[in-house]
């Protein structure tokens, strides 16, 4: 039987500020990527999440991003390795402990938007972000976009590294996520959506924008939660998959074995 | 034998700021109480304090506060329990998981400034910070004002306390510091605090400012950083206090055995 | 014939977060109130809510408050009354430069959340704000709750105060706001919001909540943005207000003559 | 008789921490630039040092600049063009008013670090600046690197430009700014930053780097306050321009006629 792993993003509010509806994203997903406090979350939005989360039987994950509550850790900054390495684990050990609070363990990591693209590209950045998981706690998964040099690094040091790919972003030949300024980077419908999930998930390969098909491994979707359509669109790839005969699962049930 | 532990808060500079002299503090204390981010300290000065400690043999504490920057945590925010546990539980995990990027484990905790103040009057306030430090790790050390709440809740929830006065403060006849409004709340003489970490390591007892002698048991001092003669006095104590015949310790070492 | 002014809160998102509909808000009311970076907004929100009210012909205000971001403006905090000149006098300023940028004047000020709710019941606190504003532009309008201190002291030091009420809170019979704590603070049924605003228009009077009548002056009624029936309501009392005979305009036009 | 003028940064702390010798540099320098609470300064700070400066008749400068706290704005941010006009206004725009508070005139605007470094060889940056400087007050003057596309921005939206050389920076060979990556990018001897300064504002040249002699027109030095030799660097330079018979005076002053 095949397995698969939905992963959304979560508590990307701030104060009084919301963002997403986090609640309902908890009753479809399996995996949440809790912000951390740096580009979005604060401890109220995390601790209420977290509890949330492990009500719903959702796996916990720290969705670490660069220091920048004001562009909301979406603009990149050249920060030297030991930097990055203590920005990671700064925000993990603060999500790790604040689960700790709540009997709810965090089991995995992803990085956040602009850290997470510099990273995809830059294997010196990916390992420095491996090394500071690593150094955390060395169960910790690793969540990383598939084919990226994030994965490398993850796996050269050790970390069990589960790979990912977007539900509704298209794909270029060379297995990069297509530059948003493209007019053709989202996928929209959410047939075509579902349809790039059982390609993946059951043939291990993505249409890209050129047409050709190449090879693409993963184990968890990403799915928003924010946008009218959200919510539906996510449901409707976890029903379609599940209709396929795939078994939904968390992070750590996909590595248990 | 006896033991004393010296503690001082540190790593209280923040971005280009700095405060207070961290590298000439870790020649002569034993423990290091490290700001989290939220009154002072960010992950790169964290870094630094906890390397530069680790390297000198200076056992490392969290030092949480309120999330006050612009106030440096020395403002009262009436928040509500559970968010008290929050504001304790990230800041003690993201020191924890700074840590472990340095092969240093902490060992222990003591708030800051207005959190600590409030702590050491209000039980309800010092168990939800009890709670928390517990929740993050059964085997921190509270490190809290002798005769405060703080010291009763931290016992309450089973943690291990160790109790502190200051060198440089003076006391009033109920074990409470005395409010720096108060003209003779400081002591400036360098003897004079020598004077009085002897009579409490020694006698377990403290003259306070009506004259009066009560009952202090403690096991750390704290000292300060910043002002021109703040590491002299540091100094002169420390030398006293092992010239009397005292040992020095981490807090570690205190409660080993 | 009679004169009324709605204000509302705008402005009050922050970075990639959004609060209340400020585009919908700009189509109903007279004169917008600009968060100014402290408590909320920031200054592309503030440069987007100063076009869009230029374009429909609404008179801006700055909405300055508490610097605490986290909080959004509703926690108080004790400051001396030349911090308070300061933290008026640069949010003002902030405001009335950014109007620059787009050819528009602003005409009013209006505090923020605990700020303006402490500033009622404190004639000191009222006054420094008062200075503040005058030291910044002794044309702007003052724009506060009626009946409160800031009323007493916008005039004391010569500025043109406008008087408000809110069109969805109850009053007390000494002419405060109503605590939120009590369950009838606030008024959910849009037709008796529409009454309040009529019988203190045309009547200068007040039902307050053990059924006395008080004295009430007011040239502007508050309405809110956020909530689902907000927008409703807001076009409600104004749609009412208009049909009772009574002519809408800014706050400038309102002391125009 | 020919005229200099003394420029530093001020107001450069934040919050608990101090920076630089605002004092000593006050009783030196002819014009201060004031740090806006962007990337340093705050209302408090602010608010002392422009009272100070009024005192010392120290003309006042707003030194607005990235809004990034944590990295002193010293890190570049691609921003577009009208987010920049609206950074630059706020904090012009608080910078005015925190004056008015006090009866002093803010007379000149000096971008800050990054901002400013970015400016210089952007012209379309420099050109955004000095709009948003217009667009506030016309009268303003704005300060800026001899050379650089910011003089040239700044004189094409009519603006008074005031070119500045920094006393301890070494130049290029095309008239810019030694980077500090160089071993040789700064001046530390006295005696050779007062030569530059001499030959800058008496012969309007400036021997750069590979020994060649550059035209370069200036009417402002600017001088540093922290560092141990600071202030007193900045003292020989001023008390040996005077020597060679050149009169100090305020940006103002300098183009009053």
């Amino acid at each position: 039987m095949s397995f698969f792993n939905l992963n959304a993003d979560l508590a990307e509010g701030y104060g009084p500020w919301e963002m997403g509806d986090d609640a309902g994203l908890l009753t479809i997903i399996n995996s949440a990527n809790v912000a951390c406090g740096f580009h979005a979350g604060d401890y109220n939005i995390m601790g209420n999440v977290i509890q949330m989360a492990e009500l719903n039987g959702v796996s916990i994950g720290a969705h670490p991003g660069f220091y920048d509550l004001h562009g909301f850790g979406r603009r990149a900054f050249a920060l030297p390795h030991d930097e990055i390495e203590r920005l990671i684990a700064y925000q993990v050990g603060a999500t790790v402990a604040m689960g700790r609070l709540y009997g709810a363990r965090v089991t995995h990591v992803k990085p956040h938007g602009a850290l997470n693209n510099l990273a995809c590209a830059d294997l010196g950045l990916s390992k420095a972000i491996a090394r500071a998981v690593s150094a955390v706690d060395q169960n910790l998964i690793l969540l990383a976009p598939a084919l990226s040099e994030l994965v490398t690094a993850g796996r050269a040091v050790g970390l069990t590294v589960a790979e990912e790919f977007f539900a509704d972003r298209a794909y270029m030949p060379d297995g990069q996520l297509a530059p948003r300024s493209r007019p053709d980077a989202m996928i929209h419908d959410s047939e075509k959506s579902l349809a790039q999930c059982l390609r993946i998930f059951l043939d291990a390969e993505v249409k890209t924008l050129d047409g050709s098909i190449i090879k693409m491994e993963a184990q968890s979707v990403c799915v928003h939660g924010d946008g009218p359509t959200a919510l539906a669109t996510a449901k409707y790839v976890r029903d379609g998959l599940m209709k396929a005969g795939l078994k939904s699962c968390t992070l750590s049930e996909m590595f248990a074995s």
